[in-house]
């Protein structure tokens, strides 16, 4: 450990700490493995030390004495993203935020929290108060934070009512502190929310969060299966468009997905089945089975609420968004995933063209979401892995096509998003931590103007593998 | 009154009923005179008796009384209906469900209650109990039942996120007498809703209604004035595009309406600004400012929670609709309206069309609603009236355009709707009334199934307009 940081952390030794060398290792990795690029490039990548603050006041203190040292600080919640987002690529302080949890109030509509705050238990508290729940969350919402959902998550269950967590008015207020001699503490609302959502920790770390609230319901989760892709496409995003029928999520799984990957599911389906992935409020299933009786080939094979299956298959979502990934993932190590959106209006048509394309190679899985107001289609499909020369090729034949990619297989936020700089997230960095010690790596903006995306970006303050090893 | 007319009224002494001769007249009335065309026609049309169950048992017995002395029988509730649905065109008992309005059950997501509760009432009841509220209302919701707006209506306040009553989900469950010489109680669920929903009554009389919720908030009125058409038509449609941003009405109203109609606005407004009228959740009012901001012309006038006019314009949702007719006509007797679908994706360009053609004479009152998961316009433009065979040619017009034209200048299911039969409605009349003695003359398929739509249809039932005088 370099002087600068062991003293950083002796000056912080007062607030909680993990010393265990497995758990400082551990707590350093996110999900970024789901990609062999990043799996290649940051595997090695661990912090110096991690510390656990449980207050704005405990943050500050970690910001202010890391400032005073030179030493990076890089936040995480549960790390359950897949873009390397929560890294330490340059080690130093891990600000792990899970004692950060309480839940400030409930109203109708909202809620105010400390982003340490597990998605699930949030809701649970927020269900018990009110008979709300936030509009969206990641699959992974029995683990993921608030605040790292917010700092690196995009949308996900909810998304096919309320769209992203771009979307205006899907976050209300963050409450943010800067990393500076003498840190401050900001309120953005409004139009300042996108300075600092969705920016990986890098230029500021958010103390509270206010989210807009949904009503909560006893959720069906269903799954539905057909022989025709053009089907459960149709089905899908069909039962989306129908305005009176409430629905949190959409998913559909090409074959045989379901039939390979998916525990529990499997014994139900053969090789050819598609399989739908559904979650209806209970007083909407009277017109649900109206829909979908208008599909011939579909047929509901499970419901959550009159089930005969033998063994449960668990929380529906617990099989969409990044689930999908991850449980082809423990069956066949060798795949890997992307993150595609195939906008409206020609969201069937840039299916077929991908299918027609690469058949097996790639598999699709899309998710139904509302973009501007229309229904449309992100995909998350497993790709069979062969080489990077190979992935980078089915990425650049998706986007020659029309599709738009957010390449899971880059770390910064650039590469993962739209490959332009957000000049809003650049500006307040430049005020917000002026050292540059927030997440670093994480925005090329900051490192190297002038980069040109023509190759991956290695971020030259990377921790050398060797280092490490 | 006829002899058999005079033994039904007599054998129903024990229920309650109106005695008043102004009353009998008054109670036999809608909202049919805002129509020239239907005031000359129905002007004269009045019930023999006036009786007012207040309970599915007292329901049964006018139903199986009327049906055994062959007496027709009008069901309304509070008469806001525009198309003359609750009038009795061939006179008889017109059964009222004022005193018919308990409030059964509410539970997350859903109420069950009787037809005739007031819905502003109802509502106020279902947000004490649960903090939700109907879907969606009509403008009339201060007077306006929960089963006459099942029997007559459409849509209206809320179907800019939920779309129409019509819709799958939008009506969960109907309990219904027939009249028969032992009236039978059916339940109907599912696809067997559009059997008696919007059929005015005339196929069973609606006793228990199972409806879904959705949160209620302290939804913020607003109004925005700009000069320029287009950009009130694009402010609206994107605003309900928003995805994130909760809205429950998005009206535009063209220049000079606002100044001329909407007594405590127009002192804020001038001849030249069209007029926008919204109701957007508390929690989703930054998000609207931003969004607001993006409109150069449009200046926010007014909005409820943070008003300065020295006199409240009452409640948006009271200028928009049917009550925005109601308005005009107040101030000028001679206007009439339409009731326009302008359909997605062409009804930008579709609104164009018909300004570009009748300019004054249809000034555009546009309403936002979603159809198909798609949001487009209901038009419900004031029309001046010169004659009937005018009025006429603008339909036929707009028709050519490309508009589909709910033509409220008429009194049966089928001329009011597509022009064509429901066959579910039809099917269920032989059931249900095998007398036809329910709401006489409004199904044009039970009384004249060879009927061609190339005049107005003139029900030969009609009370003659001398018998009246």
């Amino acid at each position: 450990m370099k002087p600068n940081v062991a003293a950083a952390k002796a000056a912080l030794s007062h607030i909680e700490m993990d010393e265990n060398p497995a758990t400082i290792r551990s707590k350093s990795r996110d999900f970024f493995w789901y990609s062999p690029l990043l799996k290649d490039r940051l595997d090695h990548v661990q912090a110096d030390f991690v510390v656990n603050p449980a207050s704005e006041a405990e943050v500050i203190e970690v910001l202010k004495t890391c400032y005073a040292h030179d030493v990076p600080v890089t936040v995480r919640g549960a790390g359950t993203g897949n873009y390397g987002q929560a890294m330490p690529l340059a080690g130093g302080c891990l600000m792990h935020m899970k004692n950060f949890n309480k839940v400030k109030s409930v109203y109708p509509g909202g809620v105010i929290a400390e982003p340490g705050c597990i998605m699930k238990e949030l809701d649970d508290e927020i269900r018990a108060a009110s008979g709300q729940e936030l509009r969206m969350s990641p699959s992974t919402y029995a683990m993921a934070t608030l605040g790292g959902f917010i700092a690196g998550g995009s949308g996900g269950v909810g998304s096919v009512r309320w769209g992203a967590l771009r979307d205006l008015g899907n976050i209300i207020r963050l409450r943010v502190v800067t990393m500076e001699a003498e840190p401050r503490v900001l309120e953005f609302r409004g139009e300042e929310v996108p300075r600092v959502s969705h920016a990986y920790g890098t230029n500021g770390i958010i103390t509270e969060v206010e989210m807009p609230l949904a009503p909560a319901y006893d959720w069906i989760g269903i799954f539905v299966s057909t022989e025709d892709f053009d089907e459960a496409m149709r089905f899908a995003a069909d039962l989306a468009n129908e305005d009176g029928i409430l629905i949190k999520l959409a998913s559909v799984y090409e074959a045989p997905m379901a039939k390979s990957y998916f525990q529990r599911v499997n014994a139900h389906v053969t090789e050819r089945d598609h399989l739908l992935g559904l979650m209806v409020a209970p007083h909407a299933m009277d017109a649900f089975a109206i829909f979908a009786a208008r599909y011939p080939g579909a047929r509901v094979i499970y419901r959550s609420d009159a089930s005969d299956w033998p063994r449960a298959p668990g929380p529906v979502y617990e099989f969409g968004w990044n689930h999908t990934t991850l449980r082809a993932l423990k069956f066949d190590p060798s795949v890997t995933y992307l993150q595609v959106r195939y906008k409206y209006p020609d969201h069937f048509e840039l299916v077929e063209q991908v299918r027609a394309e690469f058949g097996a190679e790639v598999l699709q899985h899309l998710e139904v979401l509302r973009e501007n107001g229309k229904v449309c289609f992100a995909g998350l499909p497993i790709v069979k892995f062969t080489s990077e020369e190979r992935l980078e090729e089915i990425v650049r034949r998706h986007e020659e096509m029309g599709c738009m990619i957010f390449n899971p297989h880059r770390y910064t936020l650039e590469e993962g998003g739209r490959q332009s700089t957000d000049q809003r997230q650049l500006d307040f960095k430049r005020e917000a931590d002026p050292k540059g010690l927030l997440n670093p790596g994480k925005m090329i903006a900051w490192d190297d103007p002038d980069w040109s995306y023509d190759q991956i970006y290695a971020y030259p303050g990377l921790l050398p593998k060797e280092a490490a090893e």
